[in-house]
This record gives C-alpha cells, sequence and structure tokens, in this order.
C-alpha cells in the first residue's frame, strides 16, 4: 500500500501571467528605449538536445537564440510569438483551457490594409507555443493548452476531478476518462492504495484487465491512453509514481512501435525535450510483450507478423539510442527480433486463451520480475 | 425532466448459445443423413440493403445466400464460419467479452498435415463475425464482440457499469469513460433527468463545453466518440433517446465528412446495414456547424478551408443520399457548402471568442431550433 512521498501544488495564475508579463516587459521597455526589441528563446533542435545519463531523461541544453523584430526574416515570427503570448495571458485571465487548433484559429487575422494572415496553417502557431513554454519554462497545460483526453483509468485510487471526488474502484469495466489536464488543482490525488501502475498501450488489453478485475487481484492501477499514451496520461503515470511511489509498468506490441512508445515514456522525446522534465518516466519497466515471449508462453510462430523493411531499419535505429546502447537485455531482446523475423502482438495472446493475459501471462511475468529497465 | 418510457432487458446467455447451437444442428443433422451440410446467411451487399422510407433506417433485405460444406469455392468459408461460430459459443460459456482482432488470433491455426492456416488474416474472420450476427439476428455486442471504447459521458444521468452506481455529474471535468459494450445488463440507465442529448464530434468542443459545465446550465448529457462516434456511443445515444424520450443533437464540424458521421448516426450505415435497428437514430437532429453558421456568426472568410476536389465530390454524393435527396433544407445546407467553396470546422468558433461556443452559438442554436432534421 502506497503513502503520499510528496504533495504537489499547481501553480498560481499570476506567477503564469507575471512570467509571460516579464516577457512582454522586455519587448516594452527596449521599444521605448528606441532599441531592437527582441528576447531569447531556447533553440528547440536535434542541435540542443541531449541525453541525460544521470537523470537518465532527454534534456534540452543551454542554446539560445534571439528572436528579433527588427530583422525581415524574423519580424513576422516575432509578430506571431506576440500574438499567441497574448492568446495565452487571455486564457489565464478568462480561466479557460483550449487547444493548439483553437489557438491557431483565435490568432489568426488578415492584417489592417493587406491581405496577409496573420497564420496559414497551424504548423506555424504549434511551433510558437512550443518556444513560448521552453521560454518560460512552462508546461503547455500550465499554460491552459490541452492535448487530447482519451486515457482512462480504473484501479484502487480516488482523484478529484474539478471539485469532484472519484473513487477509481467504483466505476466500473468502462472506467474514469483521465482529462488532458492533470497538473495539481485541475487533477488531485487524494488517495491512493495501489501497489503499482500498469501502463496498458492497447484498448482491447485494457478492456481484458478491466473485465477480470485484474487490478483488485494485483492491487494494482490500470491506464490505458488507447495507442501512444497522450501527454495527460503520461503526466499522471509519472504523478502516481513520483508522488505516491509506485513503480510502472508498461504493456506493449511487440514491435518497433512498442519500443519507441516505452521509450517516449521512460525516457521523454527528442520534440518535446523540454516536457521530459515532467513527463518522462526514467524508471518505468517494461513487461512486455518481450522477444522470447512467444517461446516461453508457446505462442505459435504463425500469430507472428513478418517484420518489413521499416520495421527493421526501426528497430536497429532503437537499438543505437543512447539508453538502450548499453544495456544488454535490451540489445538481446531486439536481436532476437531481428533474428526471428518476427513480431507479436498481445492480442494474438487470444490464441492460447481469451484470458490468457491475465490468468497467465502477466502474473508469470510479474511474479518472476521478467521485465527489462 | 425525463421519465423511463421503456424497460429493455439483457438477452440471456441460454437465448444466444440457443441461437448458435440452433445453427450448428442443422450441420449437424445434415451430416448425419449423409446430406450437404449447409445454412442459409443473409445478403450483405448493396444489392440487398435499402433505405425504409418509413422506419427512416437503412435496412438489410431478405436475400439470403447458401453456404455449402461440399462446394469447392466455399468450403474454406464454410470451415472458418464454423472456427468462429465456435469461438463465439467459448465466449458465452466463459462469460468473457473480446475483441474482433482476438477472434482472429483465437481461431487461427494451421491445419494438420498441411501448411494451410485456417484463416491468413483478420479480413477473413471479420466478415464472418458479421455474417454470423445476420445470421443470428444478433449484435455483436450481444455475441461478446467488442468494439473500442474511448466515448466519455458526462451530465445528468446515472448509469450502473458492471454493478458500479456512477452518478455522471460527479465525474469531474474529464468525465466517465463509455465502455464498448452499453447494453442491458452491461450498462444500466438507472436514473436520467436530462432534456436532451449533445453528441459531439470532437474532444476539444467536448472539453470546452465540460469545463464550461454547459450540461448543468443547460440540463443535458455530453457524449463524445472523439471523432466518428464507436458503436457504444451511437448505441448509448441510441438507448437514452429510446428509454427515457430524450431529442438527440449531433454537434459536427462543417464539412463533407461531418455530414456523412451524421448520417451514418441517424440513418445507418451501408456497411452495418443489419445494425441500424439497433444504432440509428432517425430523429437525430443535426445543430451544427451549418453551411449558413459562418454569415450568422460572423465567423472570417479567412477561418474557412478551402474544399478540397475530394470534397466537393462527396458532398455531391452525400446530397443524392435517399434521405438528403428529399429535404430542401438538407439541399440548401449543402449547396451552400459548394457555392462558398468553403468548409468550417466548429475550433473556427475560438476565433471569435475561447467560450464563443459554450456562450453565444449552441444558446442561441437551441432557442432559434436552427437545426437540420
Amino acid at each position: 500500500m502506497a503513502a503520499r512521498a510528496k504533495i504537489v501544488k499547481r501553480l498560481s495564475t499570476k506567477e503564469v501571467t507575471g512570467r509571460i508579463e516579464g516577457m512582454a516587459d522586455t519587448v516594452v521597455v527596449a521599444a521605448r528605449k528606441g532599441e531592437d526589441p527582441r528576447f531569447d528563446i531556447p533553440v528547440r533542435a536535434l542541435s540542443n538536445v541531449s541525453f541525460n545519463e544521470k537523470k537518465r531523461i532527454i534534456e534540452l541544453g543551454n542554446n539560445r537564440t534571439a528572436r528579433q523584430f527588427f530583422n525581415l526574416g524574423m519580424a513576422k515570427k516575432f509578430m506571431q510569438t506576440m500574438l499567441v503570448a497574448d492568446a495565452l495571458m487571455a486564457l489565464q485571465r478568462e480561466d479557460v483551457t483550449t487547444s493548439l487548433r483553437e489557438v491557431y484559429y483565435r490568432t489568426k487575422h488578415t492584417i489592417n490594409g493587406s491581405s496577409e494572415n496573420t497564420f496559414d496553417n497551424q504548423n506555424e502557431s504549434d511551433p510558437i507555443i512550443e518556444d513560448l513554454e521552453v521560454t518560460l519554462a512552462l508546461m503547455r497545460e500550465e499554460l491552459h493548452v490541452r492535448a487530447k483526453s482519451w486515457g482512462t483509468i480504473i484501479g484502487p485510487v480516488t482523484v478529484i476531478d474539478a471539485g469532484d471526488t472519484v473513487d477509481c474502484t467504483r466505476q466500473g469495466v468502462g472506467g474514469k476518462t483521465v482529462p488532458s489536464i492533470v497538473e495539481p488543482g485541475y487533477l488531485d490525488i487524494k488517495k491512493c492504495s495501489a501497489d503499482f501502475v500498469l501502463l496498458v498501450e492497447k484498448d482491447t488489453q485494457f478492456s481484458r484487465l478491466s473485465e477480470d478485475k485484474f487490478w483488485k487481484k494485483h492491487n494494482c492501477i490500470l491506464l490505458t491512453g488507447n495507442g501512444q499514451a497522450p501527454r495527460g496520461v503520461r503526466r499522471l503515470a509519472r504523478r502516481l509514481h513520483d508522488e505516491w511511489k509506485l513503480p510502472v509498468y508498461v504493456l506493449m506490441d511487440n514491435d518497433p512501435w512498442g519500443y519507441y512508445i516505452y521509450s517516449v515514456i521512460k525516457q521523454g522525446s527528442i520534440n518535446l525535450a523540454f516536457e521530459s522534465q515532467r513527463l518522462a518516466i526514467p524508471d518505468a519497466r517494461f513487461i512486455g510483450l518481450s522477444s522470447h515471449d512467444p517461446e516461453k508462453y508457446g505462442l505459435p510462430r504463425n500469430v507472428g507478423i513478418k517484420l518489413n523493411d521499416k520495421d527493421i531499419s526501426r528497430a536497429k535505429e532503437i537499438r543505437k539510442y543512447p539508453w538502450f546502447e548499453k544495456k544488454k537485455a535490451w540489445q538481446t531482446e531486439i536481436q532476437q527480433m531481428l533474428d526471428s523475423g518476427l513480431k507479436y502482438e498481445l492480442d494474438a495472446l487470444a490464441n492460447k486463451d481469451f484470458r490468457f493475459l491475465t490468468n497467465v501471462y502477466l502474473p508469470r511475468k510479474l511474479k518472476e520480475k521478467d521485465w527489462l529497465d
């Protein structure tokens, strides 16, 4: 049974708006002095991203670049940054959350006396939101920008979602929807008596485990994001890990895509390196499906799926990730997939028995501590 | 406030297994008599699908075709049908639900003394499950085969999900996950005081309305399926409509895809014509986004998206659907989109104000009864 190890609090609106205003102030001050308005933005490029061996997460480095108003190549981006910052400020003032796409629509207009739009496409506004996240050192969620919310949680944990206390052992087979923003103040974890978190890639296995009340027998929390876990689900797993000291086990298909999703959950991603510090779970464990499982659990070869060229090159790429490269077990895992020429879906366990996952596979995996770190 | 108009009960396991056994018996009896084992299957092809003007749903006709064992072209399919029926029987006996993909894996094996597989691909087993649904006159869910469960519900309704009573006004901003199977006995609607159901296409608008507690102010149930509503969400909306007499309003993007999704919710689909009788909601209303809305609500043209060739041909196709063809309002709706050359996302309403959907658009739409039937 977990005891709360840490209490985290929501950043105040004042603190968030203070940071946005601080950035705006430097622009205003420069303009008043007749100087070139500018601000510095951390570089969000591969060149400024690295794997921190100590923290075991993918991190953004310290390189910064200037964004200047009096620079032909930067003037539009400068204006766009101001518009997005203004929209983010409105979100704080109105205490409202929104999506990336709505920020795009909100900030789009035709510039007075011209036929030019402030933004022509969402792929212009998205990177600016990311620029502002890193510049202000705030997560997107703290800036009130939502990702998709299609995760589900079930198990011995009581959460407070927007004021409502929800006991996740009393949510039927369907479970409780994980909202997109699970920061303290939005979602609080009131009580938790689980021993671990099982983060399940796909809805099929989640439904199986929910229907069989696996969470009850093994005293764990089931979490799913229906595919690659959205930010809310990853963040909630991270909070359960941090604040309640729960180990996190990740249940994925045995394919390069499964390895990749696991890698993102564990170490973070290159694209959103800035977020790793709040989303990554370096202690997360890969509980399967492993390349040695088909033999161990007697899965016939004909339920395997032939690796295609893309799978093979992807597997070889992932094998060289710095966090996998030095781990013998991971090298064996990936080599074994390449040698067999096959990948396996978790669904293939149904070939043995519909409840094989619940009754045989996972209990044995947990008992034998048969996972990869 | 709604009063329950109808109580529906779960089909007993005995009834379901009885139908499967009945089909198996005809095969056994024929085999014992030395006759050609065969059974008749309703034809699931466009030729046997029509729009029932009276019921206002897309229906399967009465044409049937024989599936015979002693027929070179049918023997494999005959064997496959038996295997799938056997798996479906196991699901009933073990009282377990599963996915289409797991049925495929379960029934896949290499035939003794050959290198031939019973199934090589899921696209061989899926149609057989559909064949069995129509032959046995049972919905997939009654046969314990799940679809994806990624819908969410919020509002003044109390459901019993697998024994747990859940008050959907106390589910925070995230809401309650709608399980994939919402048949009576799996999910029961215990209490409901809502005035209507608002079925929202996308997560963004659902989150907006949930955060603003639109359901509270307008006494309605918010339902979403994160895109094209999965079967569970459609079925639940249908049950709220049938059993609690709630009108269902559908909130979609203003594009041909939005029209199509609405059309499926309302009249059913050609592919799953058999399911219309349990899934379609012929009285469902399209509350927007309508082609006349951008002007009415002052959306600038630059937040519209240019129709591409595919959009245009799709819109022209949909315009000729028998259930749209005779409706003047729908002809105007689609023509207006074609004339403007633009489609609009609901997200574009954020151009006015982040809460425009909640505070202006929907209240006015409802007040003016500005919807399409």
